[in-house]
């Protein structure tokens, strides 16, 4: 059933030993729905556990390190920022991805199966929602939750930059600041500072840019080798996507990404008018309409393909 | 003589045939500033002009191009974002530099000799003061106006990354994206477009890099050949100055450029607590805490033996 901001908020209320889930490989939009959530939850007294996915970015870790462990049984499943439990940790979604009470969510193509929704698709990130939510509890922000809402607001916008931030956005960016948030030093670490390790996988990455369809389409490719040759891993990729989109002329920006087991995920980003969630949707995947992903088989040349033929349809 | 926003707008109004310096490699605050008092002024029924810099890059166009020319005899002097008359070119220098009525700015260091200096230096951007101006003039804001300040104030801050970022500059962006300002195209055109010969010259550029002081200082030097090289001109070379500081670890970045005469334009970029304006003032620079200039002797040694030796004090 879809449910608004303060149904969701009596819900909260009502409910105690609260588990929250977010997606695999996750960014700062639902790490810092997660967590903000958390404090909120644990500010009324609340028993409540993100369940956080074993590759978390190093850069995250000033939105949870002072947080304590808390031990309960869960009773009450919240999914937050996360589209389909396809994206949930495996662990996570064989033990509850067929038991979430209550999702969170901003991604139009939300198909997550739960008693209850609350989907606003027109927040540039889940973060606004969750914003609007805590408000709702009336449990008062604090310097920690300003932090972690913040974090999710400029990494799902690209820092205010994507087509997707409104005036609410930079309105609640405003809110979050006289709150405490420390926005120009999260900004430095999520988008200015650069790990020597990420500017040498970023160097291979972008070697193997490749230009379709008269200039329209950039192609760069990441495979599982280069984690070794650069010192990285699958944590520091996520700027990676948005790269061949900044050249001159590029309305299709593709970035594919070897998984362990050969396959590829693959991530667009488009301008307009190419909807990048329509595209990944024709490959079983989703998202938002500038910035969507989908998933397909190696090796490189067959995902290549793939993407390719559907991204052509959309150019023509 | 300093005086506030609404003595500087009472002053406007009580002039005509107005002159608006901007300064020398313009960037989109003083451009911003200039165009948009301009517009503002024209509303008012004034003559109005801009005395438009020969390099201004083609990225800029949509802050002017639909304006028409007016001819007058110029009786007010107005310059913006200007924080020295040392940084306006050299013929409107000649002609206007010491017949300033006004001036309008946000940099500290701020040394214009005038009639009357409105000076904000806790505004981010000097658009962040035009933009109290023409609110004082009552003259309403347009669409182009909004686009003007936007462009500023996104990059005076750096697309809100950087620490001069206050909740006051997000709220002013919350209102001029409200007014009608293109802000995800602006950041777009601005930011996260890169031509063909940027992406070269930034390549030329970025192999010069040398660490100094155990990885605390960073420099890369472009030399004036490289613009023959690439493709590229001096009004590409802005996104430059900050690509070291991105580096971890890095808490001085520096930027050296070489002009025509084989003189240097060195630009710094600082981390706390280091000030970029005091390190530039000794070598007869200045600017702000983060994001400050001067200039060098060339050649390249000599330039950065300079800059070296007065940086290596403030990293003790």
């Amino acid at each position: 059933m879809k449910i608004d901001v303060n149904q969701t908020a009596k819900l909260l209320e009502n409910h105690d030993n609260i588990i929250i889930l977010v997606h695999a490989n996750p960014d700062g939009d639902t790490l810092g729905c997660g967590y903000a959530l958390l404090r909120a939850l644990r500010k009324l007294g609340k028993k409540a556990e993100v369940l956080r996915p074993e590759n978390v970015g190093r850069k995250y870790t000033y939105i949870y390190e002072d947080l304590g462990k808390e031990d309960f049984e869960p009773e009450y499943v919240v999914s937050v920022d996360v589209a389909d439990i396809k994206l949930l940790e495996e662990d996570a979604r064989k033990k509850y991805g067929s038991k979430i009470n209550l999702a969170i969510d901003h991604h139009p193509s939300n198909c997550v199966e739960c008693e209850n929704l609350l989907l606003e698709d027109t927040a540039a990130a889940a973060c606004e929602i969750i914003y609007k939510v805590i408000d709702a509890l009336g449990v008062g922000f604090d310097k920690k939750i300003a932090d972690c809402l913040y974090t999710g607001i400029t990494t799902d916008t690209g820092c205010f930059r994507y087509s997707n931030t409104t005036s609410q956005t930079y309105m609640m960016a405003a809110k979050l600041v006289d709150l405490g948030a420390d926005g120009p030093g999260i900004n430095r670490i999520m988008f200015e500072t650069k790990s020597k390790s990420y500017v040498l996988l970023e160097k291979l990455v972008m070697d193997t840019l490749e230009m379709h369809f008269d200039g329209r389409c950039a192609v760069v490719h990441l495979d599982y080798d280069m984690y070794e040759k650069s010192g990285s891993d699958e944590s520091e990729t996520d700027p990676l996507a948005s790269k061949t989109r900044q050249i001159e002329g590029v309305c299709v920006g593709i970035f594919l990404r070897e998984k362990q087991d050969g396959s590829f995920k693959i991530s667009l980003r488009t301008v307009e008018p190419v909807n990048a969630s329509e595209v990944c949707r024709k490959l079983g995947g989703g998202g938002h309409a500038r910035a969507a992903g989908c998933q397909c088989d190696g090796p490189f040349e067959n995902a290549r393909e793939k993407i390719l033929s559907v991204v052509q349809e959309y150019l023509r």
